[in-house]
């Protein structure tokens, strides 16, 4: 243990928790250890920890469920029940079609309604997605992208819709199916969709943020249809 | 109680039942008397009250739930409890703008895919709107036939986002709100635009059906808000 205590501990833990958040030591729902075992592990006062999570909650990067803990990225909306319902009845092609309907709406309302430190939060979580190594990290900082975008369009019934699409997305089998897609298409083609997507909102363009965001799935979309067609999921 | 017994009772029963579809005689929900209560009333043994039934059923005039009974027109998806967490959290505002981003896809897919006999079933629930003589009649069968063009698209995740949005629509205070609105909008216009759509999708065009849906759409938002102008609801 060090002796010299730097002049901001707060800013050295959420250093180390941000190295924290791209890497695979977190749970398989991207939960972060224990405000416990940062403290004990980076060596600093349990408050400095929590000012830390503060301050990453505010940038869009954690989020907290009481008495569940603390987790990497954006938080998914509570249609559990009704998702493990639907998922049986459903398959990828139709999971597509949906988003397809309903994320390039929710892009041009986030254009017409977002606040700018939402996009400055946006921009946030896209580098952290830039950035992410393992196949876990680029699928939660994907989520929490399309999962910010589509909180800030403003409505709750579509905000619905999408979580229970984001809910029916998180089976084991699927997620897998998106690591292999992703491996198929560029990182950087996906980094440039995203980006112009965000110049679009930030630009208050609904219909620019619309065909961003249709852009970007259909690019998706054909590295999955390439993908499901050398590898049929059971269900597909 | 008539002496002579009709050559075919199931069709005497139908007509009798078709004729109490129309009008304030439903339930609240739109149950209809048992099938001991028709038998009795018709003066008709119940096996020809649940034949006639069950071609009512087969033409998409009334459905059935288990141990609840008979409803006229189709039955809503079971969203319920998720509904119910979202009415308090939206506006009619909201509920319009999902609507105008759902259901045009939705009808350019049931264009694609409805069988024919769907399509029937289609103009048969067309036909019984425009019979309809009372605001409860009207919603009954708008709702049925909106439900089945959703239904037809057969995509599963989209059929229960619709399914969210009809029944938080169920809400009394935005029945009474759809009835006035529909007071100031002409019968007829709608009458045609539901042809227009129904002709879309019988040609099979995806364009034409998501045109057709969203002028009507926008018809019948153009109504409402001049509706919400005079009389806004407390939530809206």
């Amino acid at each position: 243990m060090s002796i010299i205590e730097p002049a901001d501990p707060t800013a050295r833990v959420r250093e180390q928790v941000l190295s924290l958040l791209g890497g695979a030591e977190l749970g398989p729902d991207g939960r972060l250890p224990t405000e416990r075992e940062l403290s004990e592990r980076f060596h600093v006062g349990r408050r400095f920890v929590r000012r830390a999570l503060d301050q990453l909650e505010a940038e869009g990067l954690v989020w907290r469920r009481q008495g569940k803990g603390t987790f990497a990225g954006q938080p998914s909306d509570p249609t559990g029940a009704l998702a493990a319902q639907i998922t049986g009845e459903t398959n990828a092609l139709q999971v597509m079609e949906a988003r397809l309907c309903i994320e390039p709406e929710l892009a041009a309302l986030c254009a017409q309604r977002s606040l700018p430190e939402e996009v400055a939060r946006m921009r946030v979580i896209a580098d952290r997605l830039e950035q992410a190594a393992d196949p876990q990290s680029i699928e939660i900082w994907d989520g929490a992208l399309h999962r910010m975008i589509a909180r800030c369009a403003r409505n709750k019934p579509l905000m619905t819709a999408f979580a229970l699409l984001d809910e029916i997305r998180a089976n084991p089998e699927w997620v897998a199916m998106r690591a292999r897609a992703r491996s198929r298409a560029s990182r950087e083609v996906s980094a440039n969709e995203h980006a112009t997507l965000i110049d679009a909102i930030e630009a208050r363009s609904a219909d620019a943020a619309r065909s961003a965001m249709r852009d970007h799935l259909t690019t998706r979309f054909s590295a999955l249809r390439a993908e499901l067609a050398d590898h049929p999921l059971s269900d597909g």
